[in-house]
């Protein structure tokens, strides 16, 4: 019997009705699959935030000012914001990174200072990155999973911090699928009507501006942020190192989204933690063919869902490791 | 200005977009009211599961044997079931309840054995409980939950076991709300399509024999299990305490539904865990007019909706209790 019937044997014999912990048990299969073990264990989970500022903000697209990136960065520092409380709950390391912030930074012991430059380019002249900018981003991002890797952690999310990323994450879910970007644009922070319609009419000249093709990678480089950059190289590490990898919101599902149209199966790595409240991951997700683990009505990105999921995904690593099995606990099962 | 609009404030405040944490506003917002306080705590948690076996299995109506139900309070008796796990991995004290199981069990620190009889009449030739049975079993669940309650716990789940309750549930939803009983009925535990054919057959029989009316614990004593009626009177006592009553699946709303249609702001102080797999739950959830915080495809019962999503709630707590505000962190807000 192979590893997979073993697995679907295991869970099948707990002392429950036939598939009754539902999606706990997909995710149990999985994590069981990616570790190729009928006891898989979650180990020094993670969570790197990548933060950054956009050269398109410029145009009038978010509903806060750019400041506010490098705000909430010292706020991640000072452990304020939610991603720090939900981290805390549950023992999840927690590593900034400033990716591209417009900001200079003092050291500190949780912050990685990782940038080749203070935001991206203003996409409406422009590619967000050059070439090398975006190579320096893909590496970092490597370099940083690679050295968690290198301390057991083998489960990791990514969160993301950027006045404006919503917008790049827009137009890289229309190029990558060709979808009218109209359907794509949300209210991000939460721009209101008026707002809505200029961010769209931008995001529009942008589209406009550049052509699609078929290199994925190419795509990021020309529409994401230096946060999103890094997150692919993050991902990308992550899933070399066979770790399990948690999907955030809308910016880190459009990041995955790069990688799977170059190698789909990544996607077996990977956890859908929430369906976000902007409109546009519910497509996105669909695109991807995923189902998301929580639909609360989140939007605040920083890696916030996958932090909340966490102990979802803890239960289904432990049923499948503690529960009692009918034989073991002399429980009649249906065919008996 | 009052409790609720400060709530409100402090919660708008928290450096996030405005509401950008969804659900997890609306639970710290309920729990705010419930506590009266701006800093509410969950205190002691605990998971009360009560055990019962239905005299209406003899005709037929489950996937599983009736011996499950005794051998599956062994199980939580030697911490094997899926209840067992979550609990231990949240910190829920966990107390099992022998509320009229077909079997006779050794004492247990952890079992109380509070029963009026050996499973609950067949209701397809008497009632399934006399008044007197379904008294004794709401004093015992309240009994219950008041020496919870004097132990400084504030915050209890309900959960159950009996084969054959999801019949005694379906009966209540359909004659609580008027509901046809072929809609209210599910495969419960997993019967193939035949077997289900047969358990709407027996429901319907059971249905026409006993004519509806107005007084709503009247139909719970009908209709009710005897784990069913102490569950009942668990939740009233911990809305008395004003305790946050966690509510699982389909037999646990059943029985919020049967104090709701006395007294509807029993409701404030429910938080639903999950929706559950058994349809009829979905139902039953629309005329409560709740919304379920997990959607997982659970149907196990035992408490394991409410287990499962305690960390959840308590993300919900702790965002409102210690993340930073605007001004703290000294982050720009929208409106600036």
């Amino acid at each position: 019997m192979n590893l997979k019937s073993e697995l679907q044997k295991k869970i099948d014999m707990k002392t429950k009705p036939l598939g009754s912990l539902g999606f706990l048990e997909d995710i149990a299969f999985k994590i069981g699959k990616i570790q190729n073990t009928l006891s898989p264990q979650l180990v020094n989970p993670a969570m790197v935030v990548f933060a950054a500022d956009h050269g398109l903000t410029k145009e009038g697209i978010s509903a806060y000012p750019q400041e506010v990136t490098h705000q909430m960065v010292l706020n991640f520092l000072n452990n304020g914001a939610a991603i720090n409380v939900f981290c805390r709950q549950h023992g999840i390391e927690l590593k900034i990174v400033d990716a591209g912030v417009n900001f200079d930074f003092e050291t500190h012991p949780k912050l990685y200072i990782r940038k080749p430059r203070n935001g991206s380019r203003n996409m409406l002249q422009e590619p967000a990155m050059t070439s090398k900018e975006f190579e320096f981003s893909l590496q970092s991002g490597k370099q940083i999973v690679n050295e968690l890797f290198a301390e057991n952690c083998n489960i990791i999310g990514f969160g993301e911090m950027g006045i404006g990323n919503t917008s790049a994450a827009s137009l890289l879910l229309s190029k990558l699928y060709s979808i009218p970007i109209e359907q794509c644009a949300g209210r991000g922070t939460g721009v209101n009507e008026e707002q809505l319609q200029q961010k769209i009419k931008v995001l529009k000249q942008v589209s406009e501006k550049y052509s699609a093709n078929d290199d994925a990678l190419e795509m990021a480089r020309i529409f994401g942020g230096l946060e999103i950059a890094q997150m692919i190289g993050a991902m990308e590490a992550a899933f070399k190192n066979n770790m399990i990898i948690l999907i955030d919101g809308f910016i880190a599902s459009a990041a995955i989204a790069v990688l799977a149209k170059k190698e789909a199966s990544i996607l077996e790595n990977c956890i859908f933690c929430h369906i976000s409240d902007e409109q546009a991951h519910q497509l996105l997700l669909q695109q991807l063919g995923q189902r998301a683990l929580l639909n609360m009505n989140m939007r605040v990105g920083e890696g916030t869902g996958c932090a909340v999921a966490y102990p979802i995904i803890k239960s289904a690593v432990n049923f499948l490791n503690e529960m009692a099995s009918f034989e073991q606990a002399n429980v009649s099962n249906k065919e008996s």
